[in-house]
């Protein structure tokens, strides 16, 4: 059989996401992100379209680098304003099964011993189908919103994410035993106390002494995304994530990123199989390859460029509004507050604002796909052989036909080529995933604490 | 009409929450508290009952003061495990149209930028059902827990938690004006630029720049709940707090308690009708006086008076393992640990241990009122009118029978007395709790910063 292709869902519970200005779209519906049902019936679509899970991006800042103001960031909703993505897990879990969910928190923001149960929580409530995308956060905006200066020196910021995670392993993996909860009436005993123990951390970051509160759950450990792309985010990544995101424009980049990753893992001293690789795509899908064309063209009369512009801005921390259509981008990165991760592949390629625009049609930086069911799985079986990859990351266009018509169109073609799933596998999120059950194996850091 | 009787369900993330011992009890399902099932039908249930609100209590630490351990709280589930309240709610409110949702969170364990963002989103969800019960939490074990040496001095946090609401209505009611998300698909403005602006709070405890992340919701301002006993806490309660719980052991304690209040919330500017007063108390109710007496002889037999100790312990600071039965309690008192404001009660009643394993036959301190539908009518009719309160706060036996018990046995003599509703007023939580609409009105504090 084939290598199975991977799928998420990529989403925020905010109204533009990646391919900006398509709020604007009389048929998109992604304003209506603060209503439950928009979310428990999204669910419901990517169960039926058998995903393996919605990952749900988010930011705590506001982007203010372009034209150095929040104005566009507001007139075209370029994840602003963005609510809280944990909250929505509880309900889209009761709508459904089997869809797993990973769901962003930015280290820096939250106290691990709360976040421990929190993700506690989750898991129980989902029966393991609960996963954290691990940010350490990169606006200077976000700092101030909560009270620091400024932002942390960027490979501190990962030290203390590497603490984080060994406390927050030490509270999920070793503070209860698996047979600590017995449930006994007669013997009038809920838990074992001789089976349960505060953990004492004391680091540089954290002092920790306390027993988890929750008990075990399905998982344990949520599934782990991370998505660093600087050598320090790239070390962490190695270390502790199951699964990563690249971008990549074409599957050669894809190759050699994800080369480069599983030699990471392995040199932290993990089996290259133990991460998955899931690369960022747009799709415009439909029956025919006129009626993809024409719907890629309605599209387009409402995407943004600029705002994606905008949306690019922050993420390197360069002012594009300032530059001309020709020089490359790269040229304006020796300033002060320019993210040099995020700028490396635009200087790789010598892009220019000029190419950005085209790149950006549907308002977003992610490869787009066009074409009928055949063509787009031909695209993504290529992706996954020469790219060396193990799934995608599907942002959404128009809300929520987008996602209807890559399961319509899309993925009955994959089924038919044996490159995608006709039913879920049982077990937990990470069971799926992997095969090998529900907890995180040695050498995983987590697994070895045990 | 005479006045309508307001009524929470009162629970916990855990087993084990008020009246202990009773998860033992062969009909229990409270260790179901890990599954969906079990809070989305104990949701359909209370709106069948029209409950007014779903509170739901919480605790960072554990209970270690009894017998200086933590081994009876983790035999007997007193609080322990705990999970995380909030994360309960999206899933609650998708099953429910009405039910209100009161949730505890700790001020000192979420950064307000998040925290704001949290119950905005909760808002938005439940379209203005959420209400939040402030704490500021009292064991030691928590904030170790949380890193810190100790509990910081009793009055500083309740400085810090005026700072911080003051900083939360800044972000709930002054970033975004009403008007200011337009979704104007033509003119491609989501968002008017020149109706949002940062806040910038610089305050003793907090230093926060930045935009509120989320859009007006329905509420603005959760509706607030807060139970201050001390007088630090008190004068919080009277300048805050919305709805306030009182302990009170029988209708003429209660009106004192509530005289009290209102005069504080009548000194702090407020009117006295402002705040909404609710006694916490344990029913056991069956069509028949016999029924009833029955079901509470059984109920004795599986509650555990000796966990209600533990659980007296920790909220009080001594350890009444150490005591005979007859000293009164407050006699040790004087250790450095002794939290005053919860023993004041025990003080002014000469309390011994003996008294208070009487008062704990269900393993709880509240008041417990056993009888028919009328019996029970009675005695809440008298409790409201001598004791001047605005309702109750109902805790749980068994799981889910008291609160079905309560529903088919009490409810429908309340209302065919004309002391309970018969169908919900529309709107939001605050709007049926208050009448006046959804938002808070001067001269509660949120208020006048609009």
């Amino acid at each position: 059989m084939p290598k199975q292709i991977l799928l998420n869902a990529f989403n925020m519970n905010c109204v533009g996401h990646i391919n900006h200005g398509l709020w604007a779209h009389p048929r998109d519906t992604s304003h209506r992100y603060k209503e439950l049902g928009y979310w428990t019936d999204l669910a419901r679509t990517l169960e039926r379209g058998l995903f393996d899970g919605l990952f749900i991006a988010d930011i705590l800042g506001v982007y203010d680098v372009y034209e150095n103001s929040v104005d566009l960031t507001l007139r075209e909703t370029i994840q602003l304003p963005v609510n809280d993505p944990l909250i929505l897990v509880s309900a889209m879990a009761a709508a459904t099964s089997n869809l797993g969910f990973g769901v962003t928190v930015n280290i820096a923001a939250e106290h691990p011993y709360l976040l421990a149960r929190r993700f506690s929580t989750l898991d129980h409530l989902t029966s393991g189908r609960i996963g954290w995308n691990i940010v350490t956060g990169y606006l200077d905006s976000a700092a101030r919103a909560l009270g620091q200066t400024g932002l942390s020196e960027h490979d501190s910021r990962y030290d203390q994410a590497d603490e984080c995670m060994e406390l927050l392993y030490k509270l999920w993996e070793t503070s209860w035993d698996d047979d600590a909860v017995v449930l006994d009436r007669t013997e009038r005993v809920y838990a074992r106390p001789e089976k349960v123990r505060p953990i004492n951390h004391h680091g540089r970051y954290y002092n920790v002494e306390g027993y988890h509160l929750s008990e075990p759950s399905r998982q344990r450990t949520p599934v782990l995304f991370q998505a660093g792309t600087s050598p320090r985010g790239k070390a962490f990544a190695a270390r502790h994530a199951e699964c990563t995101f690249i971008n990549a424009t074409d599957p050669a980049s894809a190759r050699a990123a994800s080369r480069a990753i599983r030699k990471a893992v392995a040199d932290a001293g993990r089996r290259p199989d133990d991460i998955k690789i899931l690369v960022g795509i747009t799709v415009v899908a439909d029956q025919t390859m006129a009626g993809a064309e024409a719907k890629y063209a309605d599209y387009r009369r409402y995407a943004s460029p600029e705002a994606g512009l905008a949306h690019f801005s922050a993420g390197t921390g360069i002012d594009l509004s300032r530059l001309d259509l020709d020089t490359p981008i790269a040229q304006s990165a020796d300033n002060g507050n320019a993210i040099q991760s995020n700028i490396q592949t635009a200087r790789d390629t010598g892009l220019t604002k000029r190419k950005l625009l085209e790149k950006l049609s549907l308002g977003g930086r992610y490869p787009a796909i066009i074409g009928n069911g055949e063509t787009i799985a031909d695209e993504l079986q290529t992706w996954i052989e020469e790219g060396e990859i193990d799934g995608f990351n599907l942002t959404r266009t128009v809300v929520p036909e987008s996602f209807d018509d890559f399961i319509d169109v899309v993925i009955p073609v994959l089924q038919e080529r044996g490159l995608y799933k006709t039913a879920y596998e049982k077990g937990s999120f990470r069971n799926r995933l992997f095969g090998h059950g529900d907890r995180l194996l040695a050498p995983h850091p987590a697994a070895t604490l045990r």
